[in-house]
């Protein structure tokens, strides 16, 4: 994260308090063009859905994947809310674009926060002047600071491409947040353009990116990608100028897990291919005992060789190796004791711990971002509605 | 859990400390039979093994499931520990089988505890006269202790079928427990007849049993369930009872869950199948967002239906209802919040919570048990080692 620089040309921000959050905190946050512009989105795997889920398939469908402003509230999720809660969306577009003078299918509206409460459509209605009197080419940070839940602070990345175009990244997310779908709401913002025949592909970002992000393997029905391009610029962007921008984000999210102490970089080779060395570094990065031990910063490598071995992926245990930081802990199917002062040097010294391990079974690699496993993760949620 | 009975006719057990918990505490268990009966046994799907698991399939394999002695030790697992590993196993197997005089094979040896340290081998052959010599018709409570790690207390179950046989269950387990294996090492011991063809095979007890258990989604490396049989009366085992001293013992596991202080019993109704329901079932039970709830007796239904629809198994989230104990708390595609006070009282004063989703999809059913999530858990495993 670095200091707040411009939006990509084209765009406009802004952030306020609609009344959402008890706090006081910014709740309500938009980004604005001139002009629809093109934009595509990747969406939860979740059967329960936030009611956003279906308004932006549906409105991106309707208008071409053309989009000219995104609203997004947080401190509720309009998630399980029926009906009811589907025709609050609409409604809120449909007030925007009459506000902006456009299509509703040209404005996105993005929840999140509690789930099953009821939208408080009327406070948001009430806001959406004011949001977009105050959107201006710096509003980045307001933006951000809009979209928050538990984040500890706002996250957002931006990648200045050596001349031709900037890419923006925004995301919220700190808990319910596990791969195989997008995390919870991240917004990639460009002026280059989108060019899906060279790459510059969403999924394919994703599946190296967010996809590889987990704090608590739990799947949000509110999660989404978004990517989005001003066009202002002729230059097409290019997937990896995505990719990196998505990983600093995917790593910002880890760092700031609910309860976290460490940012954790789970480091998998020698799978049999790509695929399963994601699946075994997930396996890592799920497991609660591999978790609480880095909150411990004890070096256990027997649960990272447990749980690795215990999602069914390839790996020859006699011939595996595990680190932790620099130290060797495991090889040729014993344990190297010697080394563990180092490695838990590592543990204490570094706010990054990375856990890595060679399953002896392939030439393939992947990373996978996680945090520790801490007291205060439990009671963040057991009191987060109270 | 009641005071403990004698064990089926013709078993003996003993407990002791062999000085390989610094506690003090016992860590070498034993049960006898007089002469070598049938035994069946289920193991781990972690690729990763204890030493035991190729042991005892050998053993087993070559004595054509015919079992004399059952040798446990807690406090090490004997697990990514190597040929040394293995070989120190069979050590300790062919020393027992020379004091009790019969071939190796008809001598199981189990290992729990921490994973990669050496076997304390001496330790345990010094002790194994003394053990032979103490196993008596009354040994299951001293048993049932020797194979404790991290469980607050000792776990047994005793059905007596009216009048043909007897069935005990002893269990271990606390943490790194879940479903889809048996869980770390629980055993069942019969004076029945067991007859396969009759369909009291040990597989289908472990699905509708141990495979529906999960305190924290780990997957221990080392674990194994054993029914064996002293066939001293002439009654056939039904595989019901076994099913019901194993739900039991389940439940027991739960309840004493690392850190839990709830024990959660999931119920799934209204799946497509019986296999769809125990899986939306697992989903809910391993949420760490759900069990953090139950932990802060806050009645947040939507993270139960959340976790429900994450899993892939049909579910129609319009018509699907969620209770919480009595409480029905959504309904028809909306929230209840008028029943959440009577959820939250069930939470603060049963011991055991109830949490019942119908997933409006079909007339399947299951059952999972698994327990809270709280910082003592935390606590626990961060510093396991140290």
């Amino acid at each position: 994260m670095t200091d707040c620089p411009s939006l990509p040309e084209g765009f406009r921000a802004a952030g306020m308090h609609a009344k959402i959050k008890q706090s006081g905190a910014f709740d309500l946050g938009l980004v604005l063009l001139e002009g629809a512009a093109p934009a595509a989105a990747i969406y939860t795997t979740n059967r329960l859905n936030g009611a956003h889920i279906a308004l932006c398939r549906d409105h991106l469908a309707r208008s071409g994947r053309r989009t000219r402003a995104l609203l997004v509230n947080s401190g509720n999720a309009n998630c399980a809310t029926g009906a009811q809660g589907l025709a609050d969306a609409r409604e809120v577009t449909a007030r925007l674009a009459e506000v902006i003078g456009c299509p509703a299918e040209h404005v996105l509206f993005l929840s999140t926060g509690v789930i099953g409460a009821p939208l408080p459509k009327a406070r948001i209605l009430a806001s959406i002047p004011d949001l977009v009197d105050g959107a201006r080419a710096e509003g980045l940070a307001d933006f951000a600071e809009a979209v928050r839940t538990t984040d500890t602070h706002a996250k957002w990345n931006v990648l200045e491409a050596p001349g031709p175009y900037r890419v923006s990244g925004i995301a919220k997310g700190s808990g319910m947040i596990h791969p195989d779908m997008a995390t919870m709401l991240a917004f990639l913002l460009t002026d280059g353009v989108l060019d899906d025949a060279r790459g510059a592909t969403l999924s394919g970002v994703a599946e190296r990116s967010f996809h590889r992000l987990t704090i608590d393997r739990e799947t949000s029905p509110n999660d989404m990608v978004l990517l989005w391009s001003s066009a202002a610029r002729s230059s097409p962007v290019r997937s990896e100028d995505l990719a990196l921008v998505s990983r600093e984000l995917c790593r910002a999210i880890a760092a700031d897990g609910e309860g976290a102490t460490r940012l954790v970089t789970v480091v998998v080779e020698g799978a049999e291919s790509e695929a399963e060395a994601a699946r075994v570094g997930r396996a890592i990065a799920t497991s609660p005992l591999t978790k609480t031990a880095v909150h411990g910063r004890d070096p256990n490598w027997g649960r990272i060789l447990s749980a690795a071995a215990s999602c069914g992926a390839a790996i020859d245990v006699d011939r595996a190796r595990v680190w932790i930081g620099p130290a060797e802990l495991y090889a040729n199917g014993a344990p190297r004791p010697e080394n563990e002062p180092a490695a838990h040097r590592h543990m204490l010294e570094e706010h990054e711990v990375v856990l890595r391990i060679d399953l002896a079974s392939g030439g393939a690699s992947a990373e996978v971002w996680t945090c520790d496993l801490s007291a205060d993760y439990v009671r963040i949620n057991a009191d987060y509605r109270t």
